[in-house]
């Protein structure tokens, strides 16, 4: 059992929580975890509950095997292992948001990558990879629920920012929670977007080079918009 | 008149229209039953009033033939042979929600089935069925105002989890209040999704291996997702 | 100057007011109006201001020239001779509701009718009319702003309960104000779901033995719909 | 420096602030500025923050080069220089909003111009114009951080309301906060109707007649909108 992380880190994950759902990326389900930060073989995430009511008391610790060292009788995600195996094959990664935010998930089931469309977007490079379950285990009820899955889940993000999981949602990385939440939500905004511009015609997006830049100077903004959405969650306990 | 129905029963009663309502899954109108758990050949339906105002005492019995059987003075639902036809024909359904949910209703008007999209919807199944008012009464008000109208909706159910309803909404049941509160929630989004997802391309839906073992997990969760609504909706009276 | 209007009907355009604009029909534009009770030549109107701002002493009376009769210092509506008009040519009329409803307006600016997609909205019958400003008056600023402007909206209204307006909105009618506000509610909705349905394939709208039938008993069901919504806007002034 | 501003100014851009947010055309970015009323080569615009959280103290006086004169140790936005720039082009001009308005955003991306689809938004004229930064700059961050991009785009904007920017958002002018506002809301609104309106069919849009009657009518109401708007925010402080 690693020592006690930084209560400042497990006011970020309650706070994380609480933002994706109120943003409507997470809804009763869908999940955020953090890298421990006194040890990069665990990480920490919330035991099985709805993300909007986390609190501080919530938040367990895992080891990259997916095992909790202190729930108690607290019920763990079934989908843990998608945390777990992106820490192993990420090191660089230190945040993993896992959810169904509605407007990604026509994208999964079309096989159409989301690309980036804005400048808000350009941490979605030159679009997202699609994992498809049924390549690795044949039918199955769509969870990332074992080590196995968790690492051909890894696999198919490889160096990217977000994967897609057809049938099921998606799942972003970041260097920060604060960058990992950022990506959820402008994920969700962004294929909204698609959509609709698909409508119109054909669409111009982001080149590599734009979007390369453009992702650079929205990392410079994320404590500006991390104020924003805290000031509006209020209160965490 | 069978005994007294358990006061939790009458609870979920009261909370799965409130519930409803908040999830903009009825408005002023549709409405949610649960089969009596004294007696089989009861069930309980609130009276003749916009569901989101549902209190304990509005709860009305009625038999299968959709008779009340201590209404009073309060008016009845004019559908009321939906809950009473379907809980004849299907001994294991315990309860049914039928509503106007806005996603849903261009399915039934296209004669599309609704599939499962993702994960959360694998009690779609293969597709869910279609009821075509006019097959069985040539030019009517769309309603189920009768038991003959009601038999008819069931035998289209046949054994299936949701049947929609042409130019009217559809109807969901399940093995408890929380499954066919859950069902006909997901029912919506995941119309919406398919909307969505039918703008980008040809769809994969769940396979039919893919949708039974995701609805047994989904079964599983039910506890979870009732408490963080049951938590939105507030005190009830 | 006729008597003074009943002080229930002053109420019930308050509140009709206000649900419009809580139900998102109305903006900080739009009107609703009733014939005066006490004098079928006249009717009652707010002054020019936000309808959701509404209050009792905000209602004008005017006469069938669209002149105001009581306004004071008070600013009147420059499309008051919509109301007047049809007032004038529909004598069964006792409502009026003029909007900008947003899935509305791309139905007029398409030349498409709308049509009962279902059973809430039967009294769209076999389709709206469409007033077209430009071959009555050449480039206007598409505003009914004279009595001729508004006869001739009318005339393209006829018998029908629904008028579209190219460019501009709407405006439907009824023989009760809580039918007119139900008719602006329900053609929004309608709107919706059929572009939604347009979307998916061809669509079997209601037939108009279905529609006349439906509208029937929607009528019945104003009562409990109007009670909901008026809890909702909660106290007037 | 110039002499203070009325604080009557002050008051309008924190407000214009907040109703942005609130209507949703700006989130965690985005800005308005006004022309400084005692001296026409100044602008004022708030410092770099969320808009909807802008206050009196928060406003910053700048030149037309983009410097700020009293920002003391407050961070300054990287793209003032959109206002500099049209401040510096267009004399006419009193107030700009810079957003990234969700439903403009598709067009700019798919080079299809916002075209007037009803009355209000006659503003519109023949079509909004589209600057493409790549032709300038080759691949960029897409902001307009420098004098030479902000000219560009005044350029691009030349004598019109509303200029889209690709993989970005929209700038638009007016003559009056009042105007400005209500501009960037109701371009929002267009693209919302314009997108349904092609998924129905063909458009007809209003003619150049229509736009600039209807246009000149809408700025006569803006009163009345911008008291809904105001008393919707309520206190500034």
């Amino acid at each position: 059992m690693p020592p006690a992380a930084a209560p400042a880190l497990i006011d970020k994950i309650v706070l994380a929580n609480r933002i994706l759902y109120r943003q409507g990326v997470v809804d009763a389900f869908g999940h955020v975890s953090a890298r421990h930060d006194r040890s990069p073989d665990h990480f920490l995430l919330s035991r099985n509950m709805a993300p909007g009511l986390v609190r501080r008391d919530d938040v367990v610790t895992f080891d990259l095997e997916g095992a909790a060292l202190d729930a108690g009788e607290r019920r763990v995600y079934l989908e843990r292992f998608i945390h777990a195996e992106i820490y192993r094959a990420r090191p660089d990664v230190q945040a993993v948001v896992h959810s169904h935010s509605p407007s990604v998930i026509p994208f999964g089931v079309t096989q159409q990558p989301l690309r980036p469309v804005f400048h808000m977007c350009g941490f979605l490079g030159d679009g997202t990879s699609l994992f498809e379950i049924r390549d690795v285990a044949g039918d199955t009820d769509m969870l990332i629920s074992n080590g196995r899955l968790g690492a051909a889940l890894a696999a198919t993000l490889g160096a990217g920012t977000t994967v897609l999981m057809r049938g099921h949602g998606s799942t972003v990385v970041g260097a920060s929670i604060e960058q990992a939440v950022y990506r959820a939500i402008y994920a969700e905004v962004n294929a909204r977007l698609q959509i609709q511009a698909r409508q119109l015609g054909d669409v111009t997006y982001l080149s590599a080079g734009e979007a390369a830049k453009a992702a650079a100077v929205n990392d410079t903004q994320l404590p500006r918009v991390w104020d924003l959405w805290t000031r509006e969650v209020g209160k965490i306990d």
